[in-house]
């Protein structure tokens, strides 16, 4: 890592070195805000998803705000959030081998922790982690209900399966997870409805179908930033699992908006500045895609519809200038990510600004948890 | 970061937590073997990227088998390489503001530390920080030999900032930078070879005029692992800039190769574990664009033709699998990266390999020194 900070705190924006990653605490306060009155009165329970920032300190806010707990998508990113005091994590993921089972059920002697399996080895590895470290863990059925990644069919394949959970003391079947993540960045809205009604219906069949057998299916949980409004009035779902909301990723703010949908600013930006400018109609900029991650594309230039974005190689981002641009060496702009999640990833710090000045420097402890 | 480590020393390949970060050493000192062998004899200098690798262990290594240095991309970079002992460094990066300036002449107080500039600003602020730190600079003028991205145009352009440089004392005018990094993944070996031929005769034209102005261009620095031995055979180029020989992407053994091309093989692999296969022909490895940076595209399944990694979500990765694949809960795959060096930018460990077990784990103490 670098052997200096980008910041000071009481630091002017405008001497922050960059690239520097940044949060707008105005912004990221409403947005927190927005999520809590969203679902305020709709018994809607929100467990916040922390791979977005891998903060403690952002996820102890969302903790102190109503939030049942995170979720996790990596074993070494819970135990990061767990030291930190995070009481009730889920991992919203599959573990892959006994080993990583038995790092899981470690952490829940100090918090209550849940995981999903999508096949019954998955359970064995994790009854005997249980067992060998004397805990219960609440485990979740992932039902794959549109994304086509992991989960199994809705229907009798889950019910099989949640009936092998429930069999398997000390391990507990807490429900099903239901998230649709192939429905968080449909442009249409009426794509993005018609998609969690059908996921709604496959979790409702198949939670009737396994309470039908006479194991109680306490918890449907799922949804993300794109769509969670459609989970919260479903009438299946009860806990919300968004986590890109506190930031808003380019590519979430791409999405067509539709009646009622619910919606969130900008509030993580890469600060960068202008490197070089030899060519015409162009700019460098000193942050390329070590400082912003392009897998959803290439990120926005903040209030400037002046410039584009339009290349980034390991430490250079290319501008292309409209003909009205103006622009010199030492410019200051700001980037809105295509996509937080891996680009918070690729920082340490995250530089809090309030009126110009910064505020907070957050760790991004958990920054590259990968295992 | 995580809180554990992926691997012990002597652990076996496959006792290795995943996702995790692995280098085949054999093939990484046969591809230092080979770089050293290719230019034996040519008169030509190695200057190795460091960016790549942002490794220590690895460029002390680089050192000791005869480059005379590194390339850094970012201060704070090669603040952590100089710390490391590295006794020159050529920042091949324009420095975008007088306090960035300054951090680089501190550095010039511990080792030879050389930087490009493409604008008379630059110069400027450099010299400006050369003399509050009581140290030189060596300075080279970037030209743009095709890359159309930083550098000022060949002939005149460059002559006058050469000049400009060269009556700023203490800056030291060490000659010019003429990366073609636009030619290093051009798949057909005959353009790759036109591309560097035409930016050879740039490079020859911009340094004659320079001398012809009686101001001495000693270096002509540049080149990169697909197009090296162009550079070195070219006449003009007396200092080689190759970085990713040591790892070799995916992306650059995609290139075909022509007579007489200089070749490597992989060394950098990502360690993946298979942790879901519900759907017919299809399994998710717990390695995704956290773990394989798929900027430059998906990585590669090692030695398994009938495996193909088809999508990246953030820690997902999706395999399609041939009808004939055979493949269980648990397996462990290894992933050749699309693009090894922000995929290096992602870890902070990177686990040496010998005869099966773990012979080294060396810090990425570089990781994330964007500054």
């Amino acid at each position: 890592m670098s052997p200096w900070s980008a910041a000071a705190l009481g630091d002017r924006v405008e001497d922050i070195e960059t690239p520097a990653l940044l949060l707008d605490l105005d912004a990221f306060e409403r947005n927190l805000k927005r999520m809590v009155d969203a679902l305020s009165g709709s018994g809607m329970r929100l467990r916040a998803h922390a791979k977005s920032h891998k903060c403690p300190d952002i996820a102890l806010r969302q903790v102190a705000m109503g939030a049942v707990g995170i979720c996790c998508q990596k074993v070494s990113e819970a135990a990061v959030f767990v030291q930190a005091g995070i009481q009730d994590v889920l991992l919203t993921n599959q573990i892959a081998s006994l080993a990583k089972a038995h790092r899981l059920a470690d952490l829940a002697r100090q918090a209550r922790i849940g995981v999903l399996v999508d096949h019954a080895q998955q359970v064995l590895w994790l009854q005997q982690a249980a067992v060998a470290a004397g805990v219960s863990l609440d485990v979740y059925v992932e039902v794959n209900v549109g994304a086509n990644r992991c989960g199994v069919e809705p229907g009798q394949a889950a019910v099989d399966l949640a009936l092998v959970v429930d069999r398997h003391k000390p391990l507990r079947f807490a429900g099903l997870q239901c998230y649709q993540g192939a429905a968080q960045h449909m442009r249409d809205p009426a794509q993005r409805q018609a998609a969690i009604a059908q996921a709604s219906e496959w979790a409702r069949q198949t939670r009737d179908a396994i309470e039908a057998m006479g194991v109680q299916c306490e918890r449907i949980t799922g949804a993300g930033t794109g769509t969670f409004w459609h989970e919260r009035d479903s009438g299946v779902f009860n806990e919300i699992q968004a986590g890109s909301y506190i930031f808003l990723d380019r590519d979430y703010s791409d999405n067509l908006s539709g009646p009622g949908d619910c919606l969130f600013e900008h509030a993580l930006f890469v600060q960068t500045t202008v490197m070089s400018q030899s060519q015409s109609h162009q700019a460098i900029v000193d942050a390329g895609l070590k400082a912003s991650s392009v897998d959803s594309g290439m990120p926005a230039v903040w209030q400037r519809p002046d410039l584009r974005f339009v290349k980034a190689s390991d430490e250079h981002g290319v501008l292309s200038l409209a003909d009205s641009a103006q622009l010199k060496l030492g410019d200051i702009l700001w980037l809105v990510p295509g996509h937080c999640d891996p680009t918070v990833n690729l920082y340490d710090e995250l530089i809090g600004l309030r009126a110009g000045r910064v505020e907070s420097i957050w760790p991004i402890s958990a920054r590259g948890a990968l295992l």
